[in-house]
């Protein structure tokens, strides 16, 4: 029923995730009202991003370069390794522009429900580059949940004795929210983090 | 901060309705994802898309083709004309099924308030055809809004003393739904066109 070209179209946005029929249709459509030059450029940097984007060899982040915009740049602070979860969460520390020290992307995080281990999330790499590297500090940055709590036990049980200090974010009642709305979970964990006054 | 390509798929994906800063940095991740051929065929359908597809000459419905795959059909009942606002709304009713006439399809709907006036919206067109062709009835599919209501009685008042029947799609409480969760608006109109069980 629909032109060839709109159909292809379609079935593009369904690739994409928690984009259904109906709002890949909605989207399909709308590029017949954008201008021919946003239409190429949205063409042209699907296959940039595809061709040109890779892990960084260090540090796993996303680049287009050799060595990623974070690993080759010397004013950094070498003594201290955020480890995070995916690539996104170093751009989401870098908008904040708070931390300095440098960062290691794994392949997720370890999910033995999910059939994901500790050699699936590339683990070795990150090991040995800290047996290399000479950081003071290492920090967990994952999303708090069971499979952050198992994947930062396996690593702190891996470093022990290695002589780097081990930490995790901080987790507990988000600023602004009602105390009365939090989870127990989080509660408790806020109950347990806490903090001197000084 | 983030590599050249990313970016621009990110503005790329903001281009389209709905879509925000968080979505489409999203959404341009996930391209990571993909199989190349998925993008290939991302990247080469928007093309197409843009640059094949075209409003029939007829009917305005958008097509690939010289003549869109309604108009063409000879087996549609000609004497039926069904007036939509936008060409998914042919793609909806054909979906359907269950209209077998031929459809004209509308550059949107009056709206003084927004500026747009029966002579931004395709009407000497739609005019020019229903003079010409030899429809017996003329059904307005517009959304129940006070827009669609303008744009039907501007019609129904050219095609006066035409001796074309002029219908429009029944409104009121949708199947499924509950009485009390209804706006009254819909409510008044259901009781206005309430129907005789036979």
């Amino acid at each position: 029923m629909y032109p060839e070209s709109i159909k292809n179209l379609i079935e593009s946005f369904k690739f994409l995730p928690g984009i259904g029929e109906k709002t890949a249709e909605r989207l399909a459509f709308s590029i017949l009202d954008l201008e021919e030059e946003q239409v190429s450029l949205f063409s042209d940097s699907l296959l940039a991003v595809k061709e040109k984007i890779h892990p960084c060899p260090i540090c796993n982040t996303f680049t287009d370069a050799d060595i990623c915009f974070v690993c080759s740049d010397s004013s950094r602070d070498t003594s201290t390794l955020c480890v995070v979860e995916d690539t996104k969460s170093v751009f989401l520390f870098e908008k904040l522009g708070m931390f300095q020290g440098m960062y290691h992307v794994l392949d997720g995080l370890i999910s033995p429900l999910d059939g994901i281990n500790p050699e699936d999330i590339g683990l070795d790499k990150l090991i040995d580059r800290i047996k290399k590297e000479n950081f003071k500090e290492v920090i967990f940055a994952f999303r708090p949940s069971i499979e952050g709590e198992t994947t930062s036990l396996y690593i702190k049980r891996v470093l022990d004795g290695m002589g780097v200090v081990v930490t995790r974010l901080a987790s507990g009642v988000p600023m602004g929210a009602d105390i009365e709305y939090v989870d127990s979970l989080t509660l408790e964990r806020a109950l347990n983090d806490r903090k001197e006054i000084e």
